[in-house]
């Protein structure tokens, strides 16, 4: 069933509301502090405080992983839409100003009280790796309520991200995007978003797939991990029959982005500097939501997602700098 | 009278304790918020708010030309102090652990009521110069009671921020900090900080420069505007007879170092990736005081000024992503 309504918005993009603090930092601290390198732990508050009086100097800017994708897809020209929760408190007017002005509309009302903003606290090593704390704060107040049926069913695509499963309420509000999402004829996207995550929720997350959604993005680890592949071919055999596209990103190795029975591998561009692979994954999914929502074939949107991705990774931080409409005309070209 | 006891502390920073907030801008946008490009203008609150509404998307980092000074001084590996007063709200325990993180004892205690922490916007446009907007909020409330004797006492050198000549306040309590490094033998360094800065205090700083001042640190257009000498060579010769060293930034060009009768061009390493202006003369002043507090003479102490500021402007903001250590040994060799 087709909305009567021509969608207004390309991406509704739901998910948590983070401010991020980045710091440079070595092996030795990341061992010292038990963490493991390039994934996303959930830390209590006391873990945060402590983690930030050990780490270095930082930026703060703001993060989250579908608002990052909603970004970059402005910077691409795009209509994205975001909903996360914030506190009323000072990181949370940080974020609904870097959001807004990012050309996004924010589209979820602040929590008057209970925790702060959330906060994820990055630390970057010397090979730009980043390895993510995350103090989810307020964003374990997003419920059903704030899923806007009519926003949802404006957009051509929502984007969910895997890391809301950690929270029933939130997981409670994506479950109802979805259901707008398809009622309305709209796509479903889901973001595994990490291997941990993937292993936290597998079973959940398989159930998704195979009832919800339409496109899937995951890296190479996060694929192998949904249906507990043993090599890559294996894990795109597992996800192929079930969703209309899927796109695998591998680093520098680019991505392969399946579609029905074809399967098209997308070479990513050299990147010569790169400083910080913070919101890469984010990024791609921004490039080919862009290229798809204005109708363009699997190709395309790989190569604007590599594209994306790269740019982002020549700098510290997950949001674009810039605008990125250039990428669009070459990727489109 | 040099004090009984040989100093602990390289130097003690004095200067107004600012969080940045960085966007990048067009021409147009400066012009259509009538901000002059490349200046520091002191805004109220509500012009703050106006403002920070309609700039892009921001990073936060903590920020202050003097602090910024002091952080660079640590990664470079001397044993800096800073005072500085913000209050005891979130961004000021931001201001607190950046600085205490980048190595440098943070002197002061914050506000605990009255106006928020101050914050600096600051435009970066394309051709990498900054044009900074300072709501000063809690730096109003820093005063005389600020200035620990013994501290001061304890470094080689105080260095004080020519901004802080805004506030009477403030003015008393560098007034204060300067004496009690004279009576302890100390020397007593201050920036000019900005031409606007020294049309607002000329006959001060002159006074200051005359009477109190060792090492004076000005770029161009400022060493021109504290005698309004008429061309280069009038501002070095009036400016000559009053103070033991003075370090004059061109820039691009590099750093004239006049001692005496005695003058030192030292010219910048070309720099190829600009990529963000703000901090540049602060850093230079890192650089500087960090070999002159270890006895090296004024072409050592400009290589490392000028060494110091071409690495802070190859990234976004004033602060050092890094240590820095690799340019002391550098320019020492």
């Amino acid at each position: 069933m087709s909305s009567a309504l021509s969608p207004s918005l390309d991406v509704v993009a739901v998910g948590n509301a983070i401010v991020d603090v980045l710091a440079h930092a070595d092996d030795a601290f990341l061992e010292a502090h038990g963490m493991a390198k390039g994934v996303m732990t959930l830390i209590d508050a006391d873990r945060a405080e402590a983690i930030y009086r050990a780490m270095g100097p930082g930026v703060e800017c703001s993060g989250g992983s579908a608002a990052n994708t909603a970004a970059v897809i402005a910077a691409l020209g795009g209509r994205p839409a975001y909903v996360g929760k914030v506190r009323d408190d000072l990181l949370g007017a940080v974020f609904r100003h870097d959001i807004e002005n990012a050309g996004v509309a924010f589209a979820c009302k602040a929590a008057a009280d209970g925790v702060s903003t959330a906060r994820c606290l990055i630390l970057v090593t010397r090979d730009a790796q980043r390895t993510m704390n995350t103090y989810l704060g307020a964003c374990r107040e997003l419920a059903e309520a704030d899923i806007d049926a009519d926003l949802v069913a404006s957009a051509k695509v929502v984007y969910l991200e895997g890391y809301l499963w950690d929270e029933d309420n939130a997981k409670a509000a994506m479950r109802r995007a979805s259901r707008i999402a398809r009622a309305a004829g709209r796509e479903v996207s889901l973001s595994l978003s990490d291997p941990f995550c993937v292993n936290r929720h597998r079973a959940e997350f398989q159930d998704l797939v195979r009832d919800e959604v339409d496109i899937l993005f995951a890296n190479e680890e996060e694929a192998l991990a949904l249906f507990e592949s043993t090599d890559f071919e294996d894990a795109l055999a597992a996800i192929r029959p079930h969703v209309k596209l899927a796109a695998i990103t591998r680093g520098a190795k680019g991505c392969v982005v399946i579609s029905g029975n074809a399967t098209h591998t997308v070479a990513a561009q050299p990147v010569y500097d790169v400083v910080d692979t913070t919101g890469a994954g984010d990024a791609f999914a921004a490039g080919f939501l862009r290229a798809h929502t204005q109708g363009f074939g699997p190709e395309v949107c790989g190569r604007l997602g590599n594209m994306a991705a790269g740019r982002i990774i020549t700098h510290f931080g997950a949001r674009p700098e810039r605008p990125m409409a250039d990428l669009y005309v070459q990727a489109t070209a």
